[in-house]
């Protein structure tokens, strides 16, 4: 027997076939003799419409009144789930944020969870009934409002939970069936993961594999919190997220990741004082562009070139930004491309073994791709090339590294 | 200054530019000086959707869960109309039911409001906050779950806060602009009331005249909440609903209502035994089947022949619970006739004035209408007639009490 958390996105349950579907999943479960709750998203679509009408009547509208009306999305899947399972006989309840509590700083919006009360839900499972709770959302007790946790914050709820419940494992079923060593829509031949690290999931998550939350990975990492990644749409096995620990023989590469979100931002001949970096991101980060790949060249003449990546989307604000600070920071030009990819590889074996990036390097080199920036961390290497080439990079990676099935 | 509780039903928050229609009457209605509550129904169409996911699901599914459900089309319309308000600079928060809180019984799908705690929605009024408060629903406080009140339950939720807030007045804004002397549809020429007593409102709704609830104005007649009906997409006083005494000259006839909701069931040769009554209706009501106008013809052999009406709805479960009871009711045959409808004429004047009744069956005579079953009240007469006459019947008696414009 164990006790599980089974969390199902939105695709997962976007009509009543699939909540039917959801539905005699969790049954096989409770028949295993397993004590199961369940954690659900907003059916498919929903959250984007509410969303859309909290924008079309006010951009700038108050976000404690955006949580109430986006929170719903998850209490609609809820009561319709409870249903389903009562209708083939497994006994179930719904369970809003603020009935079990589950407790949340007031940042609406996207809230922190703070603490989950557990006993009352694990004592309902101990009893067979099984707990359908809405992920996405919490209550801020000091004045009792709805708040919600973030786009993708439904794997945050279930990993919280499992964790409150002291739960053997955490099941994200969704609409791909575990992780796998790359994009199988690049990579055709990329292998699914039967276990990977925390450490190396977060990498991959960052850097755009797009399975898990990050926020929801960093948890399970903080409580332990055993992860599976799986389809509802298939009956097999997924990918298990663990503690390396967990992990026997641990890869060198364990995957392959790719990003599009990024763009690059050349400053030209900057005046090569001490304090330039901090005059450059200071700015930057108070406006909340968070910088991600930073080079500097040194000059021979007292001027250096600065490159730096960040989000797609903030690339105009960054560019305002760096426009207005111009005299101040005295660079002659600056130079933005939003055309580039990053591209990484992830492995917690890389800790202990050398040649990992120069691997990379001469595999990149071979296809005649040219790399812009690299960055590295203790799991990871990452280079910025033109996003022309992205696939065929990851391709050619994913060879080098033996990770071709 | 006037504290007014103005609410909202579903066709009146049908989209977001009816919603910000909304926010502009609330804002009128602050700016010139008054207290405002507004409590919303969800949008046109969104409860039958919800309703129909759970019939789908299971027909006989878990009320408790019916309600987590379909709570969410009002929680919706609270989050965007306190949006909208405060796009325009009207100071507003939104206020589900278990906030407040409104509390209900446990009568999950159909609760009854058992107290609503008014003092913080009264503080923050008289800072001038307009609390959004969701209509419909409820909480069971011993279980901490959500309940409705069942179809209509807004016009409810409206009255009994606006008794809770010592409102002077409750604004019921619809499509309609107010309380006609009869169904404009069938009589051009009917005129709105300008004000009508709770208890021919009463009689009015009850009897098929759909502007408001008729719990709704049970309850307003019982704390005093002074009611108006009015259309929330016209600029113009509605009907007043108010205690009698509000009401200078009484007239005689208010308004002629009519009903094809009813079927008629005859009982043919039932032996005229002391208790046949109790027998005969004694298993309708023990299935809840509404049994509503009565007559018993008392034949010379000891037989009797018993009409009387019941919800057209129930009508088939009428007939099979009479006929599994044939025996020992012992009756010889069964008549049962859908096609009936039920005008009523209704007025409070009528406890002072005799000759209404006559005036009724005199102009139904002329159109050679045929009178099937007679009930009266103290304020109301009504007729059964076959329904083909209803358009007829109305017209008729609307001129012979002389309330043509």
């Amino acid at each position: 027997m164990a006790r599980i958390v089974m969390k199902f996105g939105g695709t997962s349950v976007g009509d009543l076939d699939r909540i039917r579907n959801v539905a005699a999943r969790v049954k096989r479960e409770v028949e295993a003799g397993n004590q199961v709750a369940v954690v659900v998203s907003a059916m498919a679509g929903t959250t984007n419409q509410l969303v859309k009408w909290c924008q079309d009547l006010s951009p700038l509208h108050d976000a404690r009144e955006y949580d109430v009306v986006v929170a719903t999305g998850e209490q609609v899947t809820i009561g319709l789930v409870a249903i389903a399972l009562q209708a083939i006989g497994v006994e179930a309840r719904s369970w809003q944020g603020w009935q079990v509590p589950i407790v949340t700083d007031n940042a609406h919006g996207k809230a922190r969870v703070e603490s989950i009360e557990g006993a009352e839900l694990i004592r309902r499972m101990e009893e067979g009934q099984v707990p359908v709770v809405a992920g996405f959302q919490g209550i801020e007790t000091a004045r009792n409002r709805v708040t919600t946790l973030g786009r993708g914050g439904s794997d945050l709820s279930a990993v919280a939970l499992a964790a409150a419940l002291k739960a053997d494992r955490c099941d994200i079923y969704t609409d791909v069936d575990g992780v796998y060593t790359t994009d199988p829509r690049i990579v055709p031949r990329a292998k699914k993961l039967e276990r990977i690290s925390y450490e190396e999931m977060l990498e991959l998550a960052s850097v755009g594999a797009k399975v898990l939350q990050t926020r929801s990975v960093e948890l399970a990492m903080k409580e332990g919190v055993r992860v599976q990644v799986l389809s509802s749409f298939e009956d097999k096995p997924g990918s298990l997220v663990v503690d390396e620990d967990e992990i026997m023989e641990k890869p060198i590469v364990s995957g392959i990741a790719y990003s599009r979100d990024e763009a690059k931002v050349t400053l030209r001949r900057l005046p090569d004082r001490p304090g330039v970096a901090a005059r450059v991101f200071g700015p930057l980060s108070a406006s909340n562009v968070n910088v991600d790949m930073i080079v500097q060249n040194i000059g021979a003449d007292g001027s250096t070139d600065m490159t730096f990546t960040v989000g797609r989307a903030d690339l105009p604000r960054a560019q305002d930004i760096l426009n207005k600070a111009k005299e101040e920071l005295g660079f002659e030009a600056m130079v933005a491309d939003p055309e580039v990819a990053k591209i990484s590889v992830v492995g917690i074996g890389m800790r202990t073994h050398a040649g990992v990036a120069s691997t990379m390097f001469k595999a990149l080199a071979e296809k005649g791709i040219n790399i812009q920036v690299i960055s590295t961390s203790e799991i990871k290497v990452s280079v910025l090339v033109a996003s022309e080439y992205t696939e065929l990079a990851v391709r050619a990676l994913h060879t080098a590294y033996g990770l071709d099935a």
